[in-house]
Order: C-alpha cells, then structure tokens, then sequence
C-alpha cells in the first residue's frame, strides 16, 4: 500500500516501486502490429499507448479520469530582486485559477482534465537561499506529504503545473545543485527578465549552489527548493504508487523532479516531459533527465499549460490504439 | 464571391484573394497583451489566435465547426515497384475511413472535426509519370475543381490530409520539380521502402521530374501530381475565398501544394504546416514553403493526422484567447 505520508523524505531511497507491466506491453505491441497503419507511422503515439498500457496494466489502456494539480509557493529568494513582478501575484494568480480565468483553466477544459489548485503557505515565502537554507527538512516533508497526498488514486493520468513567483530562479539553483554546470546554463528570462535581470539571477544562482554545497539530492528539496517544488515531487512518488502516469508541464516542473532523479533516476520512469519550454535551460535539464518533451510549442508559462496540451496527445494515442480497425477486420491483407 | 469551378488552373493567378483582416488581428493583439500571463508566454498559442483572427475577421475567433477532408487517389508509378503495398490498399483504406477503423477517425472524434473522404477515381490510377503526364490538363483541373467544391464554407478551419498508395514517391517528384535539388533530397521511406527501395524510387524521381522539365508550376499537377494532390490544391484555394485556415497535415499535403507556391506564394498565407513529418523530405520542404510546423512527434502515416492533432493545439489556442482573465478582470496590477 501506499506509504504516506512520509515520515522522512530519505525512505523513498528503498520504498518498493511499482514496475511497468512487461505482459500488458506485450499485449500492446501486438495490437499496434496489427493496426491499419504501417509500423510505426504513428510515430511517438504509439510509444504513448504503450507506455499507458504498461504503467497501467492494460492492454487497451484508457484514459476516464485525469486529473491536473498545480502547486504554488512564494519565495524568499525574491528578497535578492530576481523577479519583475511582486510575489503578491502568485496568490493573485491562485484566486484566478479558483475564478477560472488563466491559461491552465482554458488548456483543462480543452484536454478534460480536472483541475485542483494546491497553494502552500503563500502569506509564508520560504526563506531567501541565498542566506541559508530556503525552509527547515521537516516544513519540505509536510509539503511533500501535502503533494502526495493531492494526487487521486482513481485517476488515469497527471498533469502536473505549477506557479509561483521566483521559482525559475529556484528551479536553476536546483537544477545547477543537481545536474552541475554554471548557473549560466540553467538561468534564463523567467516571466520575462532582461539581460541585466538575468545576470543577476545567475550570479544569486551561484551563490546560493555554492552556499548549500555538498548535499544529498534529496536534502536539496530544503536547502534550495520551494514548498511547491516539494509537493510535486510528493505528488510525483504518490502518482507512482498508484501506477499513474505523469505528465510534467516544463522548465519548473522538470527542475522540482532532480532532486529525485538525483537521488534515485527511476522515481521518474512514469513521467513524461510535455513540452520543451521557450526557457532556455530547459533542454539541458530534458536531456539530463533522459527525457525527450513532446510537445515545443515556444510556451514558458507554467501553470502546467504544457502538460494539459500534450494531454490531447494522449487522448489522440490512446484512441487510436483502442479505436483502429485491424488490418484483418478492415479485410487488408498486405 | 468564389469562382468555382475554375475554368483553367491558371486562373488563380489572377484571381483576387482575401487578405488577413489587420484590424481584427490588432483586436487581437490588444486582447493578448491584457491577459493573465506573462506577454509572449502563449508562445505559438498565441500566433494561432493572432493567425485565426487575423483570418477570420474577427478579434475573438472561435471555431464552433472543424472540417477534415481526405483525399485519396491512386497512382501509375506504382509500376515502377516503388511502394511495398499494392494500389488495391488506397480503396480498402477509404473503407476503411468509412467504417471508422482509421487512425484519422479516431483523431477527428478526439479533436471534434467532422470528416469527409474523397475518392477520386480510385479504379482509374493516373499515368506513369516516368513515361508521360500523369494526368491530361482536363482532369488534373475536374480533380482541383472537386476539391473546392468538397469544402464546407460554413467551416472555421479546415483539417487537409490524403490517402494514395505510392503518393511519397509524387509528393517527392512535386518538390523536386518545384523546388529543386536532387531526388534523393526529397525522397524517403514513405509506408515503408527499405534503402534499396528509397534508391529505386529516388532513381524513378529523378527519370520523372527530367522528364517534365521546363513546365510551369502549376502544369506539374498534370505532368507530376495525382488526383488527390489537385484536390488539396482546390480545397486549399476555395478555403482561402472563404477566410477559412487550413491546417496542412505533412509530407503528402505539404508536396501537394508546392505547385501552387511555385506559381504564387501568397495563395498559401492562410495555411499551416501542422506536423513535422518522419519523412526526412519533410523539414526541407516546410522550409522551402517558409512554414515551420506546430507539431514534431514522428508520425508518418498521412491521412491528416498529424493536423487532427494540431487541431487540438488550435482549439487551446482559442481557450486561452477568449476564456482568459484580464490582468484588470483578476486584479492583478504589475
């Protein structure tokens, strides 16, 4: 059964995982041999159905439920000016989430996903990462176990978003921690930072990375990251429990996650990256993860507007390995 | 009001066409730059609706009717072995769209476009284009001139996609004639040639477009094309007189209408390559059409899936644009 909450991050090191289902693949496989279609042409689709069938052991894998959740966390790092816009706007963006009126509401309405938005402490930024560690081990567990436990057990696939004013800063400090390189690599505009801003946000990446040196992947999830950043990880590992497939929306989402791949890759084998963000660090930080995105629509919103997106890709994979005739029904013989 | 049937093909040379609406797509600029994202966010989402308003005169387009239509055809260059299928495919495939066993119906059921599919002289293949024209004027422009009529002028936007059973090999003559280059830049491996399949059929282009040298791009329909590549051309021009976007599906679709920007580029400013075809002629020729496709997933199967999938882009485009908050409507002032 599923182990949560978590009564420390670090169990997730030797919690047994859910493997794929090598039998419900099979069977996958063989009905897109018989598809009218020629081997392959469905390109990326048919991975999709087969990943669906396996992850959710079943041949003809369906999608009845999706749900979309989207964190959102206020951060301490703003302290250091990274950002054009006050972190007030992230509680402000999570009652227009609730009114129904930004991007994701639209993108889930389109693709059919339920959508819940989880906003973490907003009145309480995390604290500036610059100066010490962004929240203590146990507030990241809370958030973490708040994220697992946001995921519904009955869903067939996730969609995972995010918001939060700052969190392109923090998702370079995590990813730099992580992956390595210089903070130039993984800094980029962010809702919309100039030249200057972003120098500046690469020289307090680097500080930061430099300050919590050393650390484990997992105890980075305090030091460096945000509650939001925490919770999708939760919501990721409970996604897995439950053999549901996720669908990580871009830069934020594939930087909330290195932490886990950091500390252990195959946390992340259900997930799939939906779009190649317009940030520019985010096609390192795809490779890094052994990911390749969907979906590169020039889209650097968050909110997990990519994912919903890619969700319709989905759909379209998944009816197409349910709903073709085979060639011996269509009477083809090739 | 629209001049079909054309009498000659030449006369679209001449004819008048619509132009994109600037004061509708300024109501649209305006309306993106109040919404509840970072400008520039949307990244293609928010050219599609720019695109979409532009075109269809209005500031908050919506598409309440989606038309896909399939055109299918059969070819005389199927004598020269350059398709593993035989011809007798392209006819039970267009039963097979009739039944509903095609990966094209399941996409248009998900993206909610209504589908048609065309036959064209199915039992009567065009000629060998390595010995002859493929076609007399006469029927390349009956072909051309049933395609327009086959469009639905009640329709917001329209899904193009074709069937033929050795059309990679036309589609690479087309682009080769029009465009230039060797056959071998054009040709691939359609629904399945092998290396000395792709060799014999670019060595079958190249005898084909040496052949037709000199002509006058739209004379290649004739010479080169086939029934289903004129009609996409007659549906993309009577979609044009209506203000109706077209959604060109890949290869197939994209080669179709080389003749028509080879005589007059413009003819295509409401079309959209919605997919990057596996085919590897495909990036080529986008470029050489000066259209960078929505959509990269690998397919290569034709039949407009690829733009059933970009529909569902299309319709997120329009979400976002009309069902957004204003940052005055959110309260957010930054």
């Amino acid at each position: 059964m599923a182990p949560f909450p978590l009564s420390r991050l670090e169990d997730l090191l030797t919690l047994p995982l859910p493997a794929p289902d090598p039998a419900a693949r099979e069977g996958a496989v063989a009905r897109q041999a018989q598809l009218t279609k020629p081997p392959g042409s469905l390109g990326r689709l048919e991975e999709l159905a087969l990943f669906m069938a396996a992850w959710r052991g079943n041949d003809r894998p369906r999608i009845d439920r999706a749900q979309a959740l989207v964190f959102a966390g206020n951060h301490g790092v703003c302290a250091q000016g990274v950002n054009p816009f006050p972190q007030a706007v992230t509680a402000l963006m999570v009652a227009n989430f609730a009114a129904g009126g930004a991007a994701i509401n639209q993108l889930c309405a389109v693709a059919g996903a339920d959508l819940r938005v989880v906003p973490l402490d907003l009145e309480r930024p995390t604290a500036d990462i610059t100066q010490g560690p962004a929240m203590p081990a146990a507030e990241a567990l809370a958030a973490f176990n708040t994220g697992a436990a946001a995921v519904d057990p009955g869903a067939d696939v996730l969609v995972l978003g995010e918001m939060g004013i700052g969190n392109s800063t923090i998702s370079a400090a995590l990813a730099q921690a992580v992956f390595g390189g210089a903070a130039a690599d993984w800094v980029g505009p962010g809702t919309g930072a100039d030249a200057a801003g972003m120098a500046q946000k690469a020289a307090v990446v680097e500080r930061a990375v430099a300050r919590h040196a050393g650390l484990a992947p997992l105890a980075l999830l305090a030091a460096l990251g945000g509650r939001e950043q925490a919770a999708l990880c939760g919501a990721v590992l409970a996604a897995r429990m439950a053999r549901i497939p996720v669908l990580l929306d871009g830069f934020i989402c594939s930087a909330a996650v290195a932490p886990l791949h950091g500390a252990r890759p195959e946390v992340l084998d259900h997930c799939l990256i939906a779009h190649q963000s317009a940030e520019p660090g985010h096609a390192r930080l795809a490779a890094a993860l052994g990911k390749a995105p969907l979906l590169s629509l020039g889209m650097a919103l968050g909110e997990g507007t990519g994912a919903a997106l890619a969700l319709n890709v989905l759909r379209g994979a998944l009816a197409c390995h349910n709903g073709m005739a085979t060639f011996a029904e269509a009477g083809i013989t090739a």
